[in-house]
């Protein structure tokens, strides 16, 4: 899976991509991930990639040129799709990330500042996509945790110590507690019923916990499954 | 505003302050943001701090004690608050992002692999967030993404060059369409409406747009929007 970021930091996202899982994924070749910087694509003598929004009102908007002829520098796949980053974008969830594993390429165009000149997204229509209800300094942040979040599906991604397979929202349900070592810590105790190897007794347990924390932390996630179930 | 951030991999943290706006924010002593490793504090000879889950399956469990001890040894200010980022917890927005900003010390704590052992989370009573409804391999990027929002929140943290004020979610609604140069680009115009100078109209005209595109886009914040006006 092959990632471009369109981004005016392109060291935010090579940063972040130089540790830890990221970085084996990168290492292994199981995802590959790009930056290009609009400012390379500006015409502007002085290199410019903004300027003051039409209408008045504070901050800088991103023109339109460096965007749109850095967007169609990048190489792409048959079988890949733009997403822009953006607060006004629809919500990502666990659904959407397993839809983008799909894809062979993904390119992300990250705004800063007050945002995109709306004629970015009318030449290149993107699907638009939020991270959530609040707003950043920048698109790359968002960017970071989308290619986390649909890397984590790609087979290699995690190694044999991680697993996809029992996380929150899998099934539509908050996940269960969990408990390592020690039995007994600061006098709190592992639940006797995860330690007498009972395998269905555990599982019940676990589906019990699972329900019982959606129900109580959010019960619109609880709503929605039982309305599918 | 001090950020401490308890977390496996500091070196996510400090990479991301090391640029753009997070980096002059802390230049200027706006805000201060510490990482401790939770490795550092570990009793096991081996400097482990996960283990396999009790009761079985996948992945492995942030073991109490060094979590523990890592936040005990956290210098608390007396109006400080301490979240746990987490697939469970309530969704982020901007108004909590404002409530947020309120706080003298946040201190994060970020999960790996499987999550933390349930008894972290009974001694340190945490305020547990969620950034939504999508899974990562860790809790960086969220405690990334809330670090960033609620610094925006505090004055001098965006130059005269940004503002939060006009933001998407500020007053319930997403953002209107901005334009910047040229008037033309490709044959797409900036609307008339924008270039007259008549600020009423301007202001009518934004306000419609941003209402049209919250229905579009996002139904759910539009019957939010309608029941408190």
């Amino acid at each position: 899976m092959r990632f471009d970021v369109l981004t005016l930091f392109p060291e935010l996202i090579d940063a972040h991509m130089s540790f830890s899982i990221m970085k084996r994924a990168i290492d292994e070749g199981i995802i590959d991930v790009h930056t290009v910087d609009p400012r390379d694509y500006t015409l502007d003598k002085h290199r410019k990639v903004d300027d003051t929004p039409y209408g008045g009102g504070a901050g800088m908007v991103l023109a339109p040129q460096p965007y749109v002829d850095a967007y169609e520098g990048v190489k792409r796949a048959k079988n890949s799709i733009t997403l822009m980053m953006t607060p006004q974008g629809e919500p990502f969830n666990d659904k959407i990330s397993d839809e983008l594993a799909n894809y062979e390429q993904i390119v992300i165009l990250c705004g800063h500042y007050e945002g995109f000149d709306e004629r970015i997204r009318e030449i290149i229509k993107p699907r638009e996509i939020s991270i959530g209800d609040f707003v950043l300094t920048g698109g790359e942040l968002p960017a970071l945790c989308l290619i986390d979040s649909v890397s984590r599906k790609i087979e290699g991604t995690l190694g044999k110590i991680e697993s996809a397979h029992d996380d929150s929202f899998a099934d539509g349900l908050l996940e269960y507690p969990q408990y390592t070592k020690p039995r007994e810590y600061r006098g709190l105790k592992v639940p006797d019923v995860l330690l007498n190897g009972n395998h269905k007794l555990i599982e019940e347990f676990r589906l019990e916990q699972k329900i019982k924390r959606t129900q109580q932390k959010r019960p619109d996630l609880w709503e929605k499954w039982v309305n599918r179930h």
